[in-house]
């Protein structure tokens, strides 16, 4: 009998490839789908593309609509999930889609979201390598409460632990230059996410190191062992609905040898499912991760400039929101990690 | 009476945007068009916007076709334009949209472009400072041979050299990656510019320090007064048919004041007509440029990554390209340097 | 010394690309932009591409502000112009970009507007030719108020009335179906306008009979002679942020020998200055036309079908709203009719 | 065991989404790609979302390459695929994708396409009802030889026959103007398909008559009981990489109650589960079944006009192609007709 889930927040961009996603798996089965501001529409109506939630309604965010199930995926603005989380059953299972549950410090958190701190979960990165040489994925094995990382965080996080882990790269003085698609920003009704300001143009936001993103960044780069990192982080919104392009640069350590860095990337991800480095030479492009749960990377050292370049291309509702959700929970119960989970892409 | 104008490899899209511009300056009159595999066709059968050319017809690009007029513009592919400029009259004014004549360094152009080097002529971007405090219009003034710059280029040094002229970003280990539209890459019949693999996608070119826009930058960058810079250059081709949005970073110098960082590029471009600093927190799109000869800077200062981001905005095809040539082309003649040069941009 | 403008509603698509028009008119000179919710912000604050205007700021929308200006543009929302129109004085030219004056019907407004009907102004559709073989020009000379045409209307009409005058096409049982850019619709935040929908995606809107550019495309066919006549109109979403490209149809009249009926077109058009009729086998894209106050068209009768197919391309802002209101202003004050209006497009 | 399945031609867009689609299927493996150019390439490195695949390599297109497997599938140019089929065994289950075997008319044949006619196979459009009120589907059951519909044809077909069948519209004077995506014209280097051409613009192709699918949708109208039918067909070319949004529009047989027109829709489809008709008012739009095997249809009478429109959106490469195949297949292999079929789209 497949597991009952419930969705809080669906009718945005996350929630709905929640319900996408979690529908699409044979051990779940999407019994609820709460929207405080659609409560009573059928799903179908604000997810035009959901057939399969053809008979669904949506109801009320409340702990009461939420309790009785046995997952949970919390897909409310940032701020929001703390308060529902703390009256839900400790058997049931929750994972948190947006920041609440994410940064361990609790003076990043200030700093960066303010407001009440809930302190961290079990982190929904399974590949994340710490310096202990675990991965994260083993802090998910029978987690109840699990926080999904930030869509921009997986992509530059993905890119940058190998090298950081293998000591080739410096963890100060990172950059990241990432290409993304409005979806990301949500479903939000702000002039800058209309068509009209989009189509044909790219717009930087967040800029000069105030994008909430960074201190999960640096917060993950310190687990797989960088000391002290920086990083200079800008995001540009393209006229894509959805995708990350993240061109991640880091120094290359003194010393050394180029040619023995690629190997650092291809260890680390020698038998992950969803991670793929590609050949020397290769670079991957948005579409190719469409609609996947997957993350690809290039890989170039630039011995002219002194920095390795990492290109991470992924979905940042799929690998970067709902798929790394699914994939955490199939961990956390003891299900195939890549079961229910595409692993290719829809292009062109 | 207006000067008579020539238009070499006048079917691609720099060509085309070259026709543009330059019908619409009073004081030029586009007498030919030649384009080699377009000879015999009607200029608005290829370039179906150019209504007011709807009389013209390509012929083929010989110097003989390209002889007496007063300017001739060759937006010819790199490697071309050096030959045919050798054969046309020292009073002909020729500016040269490729690269052809733009490195001033035989070594740079033999690692980059291979052939033969035909040397450095007057560099078509005249806000671009020098360390002695003058700026390179002065060598435009009279000038009969202008290369125009790389439209990424343009982006790239605008962004950077107010920093170095003031001495208050390093030149060493700048980061660049770059938002373009495909019609910077022209009308090329390739895979990977096809509409079905640029819809939806962000797909990166050139990674690793191989594009060859890299050693004009750093040739702009040392003309500034920075001491063996080196560059870390990306681009990303992202679905706007025109358009680069640069983000550029360089680490802030030690020991200099935060708050003095932004009085370096605003007091340098202070008077440029075509350059415009934003206030502090705005930040430009490629949108704010499209159709017009302008770069829109935005400019943060990130203290905890120790690094200033600065963020260029404009049309590849115009301050990139062709309006690029048309202001270059004014101040060479003595005309006023805006003259028929539009402002505002077409947006939305 | 220049006309002075004022223009209301500054703050949207339309009005901002008034503002951009008549800027770049060298007749006219723009002292005032007005819009409610932005009154003392800066203009370039809200349209970054209209740097040629960064010392203006908005004011309050209210006859007083735009009283002692010898032009006025109104671009406000439908039934908001009639009232603020009626306060301004009789010597001042005012043109409406919104609905409010186009309609001579009493009963179509109330059917598909509602509220007070304020009666027709001039309409600004200068090449409209009437049954009696004048044109609308003639109405526009020296006119006070002038009414300009929905964007959607310009493209529909001006694709079927030559063959409505010449008699070759039967003006019941057209059909029209256009692909146009979300600037039409304004910055109105609505979810269906956002870029997360819109990107990848056609949408259709206003299917059935229900849009409210209908009546006036009928009221325009009747003008050049059709008598009775009947459209199924349909207006599709697509992902560029201007440009209609109407694709009409229209049944042949019987006994019409096919090869006559191209002449029509040609023969009423060939002397405009902003409407281009292709040659055979050729039709437009909305990119000749962007930017441009053109109207380009294509034509192909479908003897097997017994219609005649209209393709016809423009810019709705342009050509659809702001140019066309600068082309009848140029009439209504005795200007060259081209003066200070773009023949090329922007492309690509 | 699965069947053993072979995709020839399988470099182009229809044919990579045939390999998707197959691969996700539970009963087939694809265990040959043919592709003439790319023959001895990977197939990661031509489609690199096609992750599943990663050790699978083009061989060359030829009958030996292709005999052995259960079932082919031919992605092949028109005109190419009649003679490779010709020599595959008669037990081998065999689609085209191509139109080889599309139209049962030789003269239709000759006239549109031209060279030797090979027949028609069973038809794979199974929700297609005869004038004799038997659907399609009873063709496949069992077939060995499966001809898969031009992307175009679905779509308004779909739209039109409920119609048509049930009496309610007219089979003459019928119109379609399509909103598409470029995937639909291949993987074809030519101009018009160049990302930079098609972005920001929408541009008509094959008007007036002339389209290879005007034959194909009119042999589907007559198999529905339509007398000598009629249309006029447009498509225009869009920025969006999938997807057709049809407006088909047709005249209200005279005396039809219009409140009766509906149902004819909703009866014939109430049981198709991959064709749905949205409530009164609602309309689709193509991002909804992006991805998925589903047409969506919206309905309108237009009482003034006299005419029905029926806007049906459809995902080109997979109901319109690749999962049309899949679905014909799944019901000449008696295998449940939804197998491995998405119902969800990818959206936004």
């Amino acid at each position: 009998m497949p597991y009952s889930v419930a969705v809080a927040g669906a009718s945005g961009y996350a929630g709905g490839e929640a319900l996408r996603m979690l529908t699409a798996h044979p051990e779940f089965e999407v019994r609820r789908a709460t929207a405080h501001s659609n409560a009573g529409e059928r799903v179908i109506d604000v997810h035009p593309h959901l057939r399969s939630l053809a008979d669904l309604r949506f109801t009320e965010t409340s702990p009461e609509q939420l309790a009785g199930h046995d997952v949970v995926v919390l897909a409310l603005p940032h701020g929001t999930s703390g308060a529902i989380a703390a009256q839900l059953p400790d058997e049931t299972i929750v994972l948190d889609l947006g920041a609440d549950h994410r940064l361990t410090s609790a003076a990043d958190w200030a700093r960066y979201y303010g407001g009440e701190h809930h302190g961290a979960w079990a982190y929904g990165l399974p590949e994340l390598p710490h310096a202990d040489a675990t991965r994260q994925r083993a802090a998910l094995v029978g987690a109840r409460r699990i926080a999904v990382p930030g869509c921009n965080v997986t992509a530059v996080s993905l890119g940058l632990v190998p090298g950081i882990l293998a000591g080739v790269i410096e963890p100060r003085d990172l950059t990241a230059a990432l290409a993304v698609g409005p979806s990301g920003a949500g479903r939000a009704l702000k002039t800058n996410l209309l068509a009209s300001e989009i189509l044909g143009s790219a717009a930087p936001y967040a800029v000069g190191g105030v994008h909430r993103h960074i201190p999960e960044i640096l917060q993950n780069v310190r687990l797989a062992g960088g000391v002290d990192p920086t990083i200079s982080f800008t995001p540009v919104l393209v006229p894509m609905s959805r995708g990350i392009l993240a061109t991640v640069t880091a120094r290359l350590v003194p010393g050394t040898d180029p040619a023995a860095v690629r190997a650092a990337w291809e260890s680390l991800y020698a038998d992950e499912p969803f991670v793929h480095v590609l050949p020397e030479g290769a670079f991957p492009t948005t579409a190719a991760a469409l609609g996947a749960n997957t993350a690809l990377i290039g890989l170039a050292v630039d011995e002219d400039a002194g920095r390795v370049v990492i290109v991470v291309a992924l979905d940042n509702l799929v690998k970067g929101t709902a798929g790394a959700a699914v994939q955490s929970l199939n961990i956390a119960l003891g299900l195939p990690e890549t079961l229910g989970l595409p692993l290719d892409g829809v292009a062109p």
